[in-house]
């Protein structure tokens, strides 16, 4: 590869941690972010944290001053979302106002600062909780602004979004991450940040579904 | 107006600043965002706290985390561009990578969370540095995105990304400025935080072209 440095946004959670290994299986010379934004709590930093040092990765914290009003992941005071507890299609409260879309654009400048070619997102449609900023359209509509908006766009030097797991079901990342020796007894993917998962949140309804559908067992649970 | 609130990013420099009056005066409410991304000087930070007041609107500062490599406004290594020390063409050394799109970006999450219906950015493509992300087709792309990855835009509730000066020459920014009582008195535009405007980067000439062009005296330099 001429140019293999990457962006990989990472945040802790077995998506993320399978796209990073992904792109360090394809060759890629990774250099993580790791968003800061006044979570609910800091157990899926530190998770991203190890992920990306097992990794062998470089990988950077940045703070982020988003609003705390209006996202159960971000305000203690708002209820999470439960499976069952809202209608199939609409947005769960753990929506954070345009995330990936700042997420991204940061990664983007990093990129554009390191002259990385590519983004890594571990963004998927399928077993997923029906955020807007998780859809193949999305992405399409950001890689065209990325091109507009950047000098590397304007000079051709165009920077790839990449998002390897968009149509994969979580039991297909978990089958690929075995493959890939993905570490996720270091993940973290639980909105509450207890000392074990709690078992009843969104993300940890997918988790189990997905490893349960794989065939494998959770090695964050398997001795508790 | 059903909905007033809006959300303006506030630089410091006059283009922004008349960005904000203009939205004012159009009875918008405004919530001005105020980025310190580690430029070379504080005092533009400074001039925006200023004009917000005087504006009598609400701001918050957001600390942010770019990288300080390959930009000379965020590296005092780097040379700064002046005029004619590039090609006419060329995209300048104060480029900041991708930064507009993260500073909509973020305005975008704060919109949503505010429940403004517009955001409010001064870019213009006339008298400007050739930066690509201030030209209207990024804004187009920006905003395609902004409908695609948020909940807001999913449900029909449209946030605008409002430039009101695009097409503005900066006299004519300046005339409307006056004439909506800016008090550019308190604005700062030069690229070096000195006690008075450098007078030869690339800001400061097209502030002083424009000032020249309008036949109005910049109260900033008039009693040096």
């Amino acid at each position: 590869m001429a140019n293999n440095k990457a962006i990989v946004l990472l945040s802790g959670g077995l998506d993320s941690a399978t796209t990073l290994y992904y792109a360090v299986s394809k060759g890629y010379q990774c250099f993580c972010l790791i968003f800061d934004y006044a979570q609910r709590h800091k157990k899926e930093i530190r998770s991203a944290v190890k992920v990306a040092k097992r990794s062998g990765s470089k990988y950077k914290i940045i703070k982020l001053d988003l609003s705390g009003e209006g996202s159960a992941l971000l305000d203690k005071k708002m209820r999470l979302s439960f499976r069952g507890g809202r209608g199939e299609k609409a947005i769960p409260s753990t929506y954070v106002p345009a995330r990936n879309i700042v997420f991204l654009s940061i990664a983007l400048s990093y990129a554009e600062v390191f002259k990385s070619r590519a983004i890594f997102i571990g963004a998927n449609v399928i077993d997923y909780s029906g955020y807007p900023d998780c859809r193949p359209e999305f992405f399409k509509a950001f890689k065209k602004c990325a091109v507009l908006g950047t000098k590397s766009g304007t000079t051709g030097e165009k920077i790839n979004i990449i998002t390897p797991l968009i149509d994969f079901k979580k039991s297909e990342i978990i089958r690929l991450g075995k493959k890939l020796k993905v570490p996720y007894e270091l993940t973290w993917s639980c909105y509450e940040g207890g000392d074990v998962p709690c078992g009843r949140c969104e993300s940890c309804f997918y988790r189990e579904k997905g490893f349960k559908e794989s065939g494998l067992i959770d090695p964050l649970i398997e001795n508790i």
